[in-house]
């Protein structure tokens, strides 16, 4: 299963007006770390709902619309994170029911934020596993539509149209940074640029979702911690973002958790802005050379998200 | 004493590789407020030292070295705050000897952050008032550049550069609106859109020195505090400010404390951008409802600073 270019334009024309296009900003990287040179930052942590997940959600839901194929039940979706709140945001936008389904042990604090997005919240399971077992048979008994957090063509189709606007906002660029939790934004981006340009995927050295599927030759489970886990917290790479990554030959780094919290702070004192641990990740891949650019290498990176406690980012 | 547009373009060549030309973005106010239609964001806050003010104290320092008048002793300034850093920053970055003069009281943070600059930090004199004196003392002894926070042409025409860019991003402008403690950036920004735009200017309820100003026909003393008065926090209206604000006819309009505090979380939750409460005066101005644009109005705010503790912006 996999995306092409048509399917990211088509999701570009479709989501256009429901989404922001974020802007993106040249940083110079001597100020601040050893790396050498220059880069843009695309910050899709203005984005609605402080990630990029309403664009896949908003792709979903509008093509199963444009099709006659959205059931009276709404939406479903599990996850308690961005995804969650990207589907929640979507369906509220468009007036549709969305349910979202998350284990008994999440936080409060992330309930009443679905509740406030008009969303049904639905705590089954222990822990997320449980909850997507339960939204994916709920899906199947109520017809509603199942919004995966990662792994639909839809999802990862919209999820690209970030980078056809670096494109036209940048001119010409030879690398994007990414970070990876389950593969979605890289698969659409990786499709997005194809033929112009290349992709370093960044995942954390405790969450190596694709670091380890490309190693292996398919995705396979793994062991997922960290600071960044909260929104890089799948334990998988999804089937979509393995085979656009393994075809594209995209470049997988790792990167440790100290050069996550050092990126993320070097964010908020060198531009005073403010990401969340998985958004930093790419940065990290950059300004701790785990990732060392080329003289002259056009380079951008997404900073994908700010669902974060800001707190610790006082000076 | 006042500053033409002919300073602040002059200012714009002479700080251009020094300052960022920070990006715009333009915001859908329906979604999060009950004033309709949309404003572009000057998101000024991304500058160096997290604030506009290294644009002034590069013009000011720059244009003295130019006319051969910067003396070995160096810059010498009277702020813990804002402008302290953007004085020590410019300094530091042209190689040149900098003392920030602070009052005894200056909260540790504060001095260890200039010092990361490489100022030379003098604490003298129990409120900033007399850290002011001493630093003027200073600097008539030592021959010492002085760099006033607000009130001298080149600091006000550096402030005012922001406006020429947004006027090029934006194409066109009815009206801008910035917040105002000494009316620095005010006298800067009214200067550079004179016969362009019109120019708003934001006041908290507990700083209201322009309002005060102008309601009196000059500049007085008022009692300053609130949330704010870390970066709005001049006593009393530049002489400058004031007469470019009572000759253009600035639009002068105050706010509620809970006004700023709500604006400034608005522009986290809507938005993930984090700003200083002075910053937030600003938006505070049209999203309370203190000011009300007309139908079609081109709007912009200037998001001035985010030398912030983002602490309580977590949900």
């Amino acid at each position: 299963m996999t995306i092409s270019l048509a399917d990211v334009q088509a999701a570009a024309g479709r989501i256009r007006s429901h989404v922001r296009r974020t802007p993106i900003i040249e940083i110079d990287l001597d100020a601040l770390t050893s790396t050498p040179g220059r880069a843009w930052l695309k910050l899709e942590q203005l984005q609605y709902t402080g990630s990029f997940k309403p664009r896949g959600a908003f792709n979903r839901i509008l093509k199963a619309m444009e099709e006659g194929r959205l059931p009276p039940a709404g939406v479903i979706v599990a996850s308690g994170g961005n995804a969650g709140l990207g589907v929640a945001y979507a369906a509220a936008q468009l007036g549709i029911p969305a349910r979202v389904v998350l284990p008994t042990s999440a936080p409060r604090v992330k309930v009443e934020k679905l509740r406030k997005l008009d969303a049904e919240v639905v705590q089954a399971g222990q822990i997320y596993e449980d909850a997507y077992h339960v939204a994916v048979k709920e899906a199947s008994d109520t017809g509603a539509l199942f919004c995966h957090a990662y792994d639909q063509p839809e999802i990862c189709a919209g999820q690209g149209t970030l980078a056809l606007e670096l494109l036209e906002q940048t001119e010409e660029l030879d690398t994007i940074i990414v970070a990876v939790g389950g593969g979605g934004l890289l698969a659409g981006v990786t499709t997005a640029v194809a033929g112009q340009a290349r992709v370093v995927a960044v995942e954390p050295e405790a969450a190596p979702t694709l670091n380890t599927a490309l190693a292996t030759g398919r995705p396979v489970d793994v062991s997922v911690t960290g600071v960044a886990s909260d929104s890089l917290g799948a334990t998988r790479i999804g089937d979509i973002g393995y085979a656009v990554a393994a075809q594209a030959d995209v470049q997988s780094v790792l990167v440790s958790e100290d050069a996550i919290r050092e990126a993320r702070r070097m964010l908020w004192d060198g531009w005073r802005i403010a990401v969340e641990y998985g958004a930093a990740t790419a940065f990290a891949g950059l300004v701790s050379g785990s990732y060392r650019p080329g003289a002259n290498e056009r380079l951008a990176l997404v900073l994908c998200g700010a669902n974060t406690d800001p707190a610790d980012l006082a000076t």
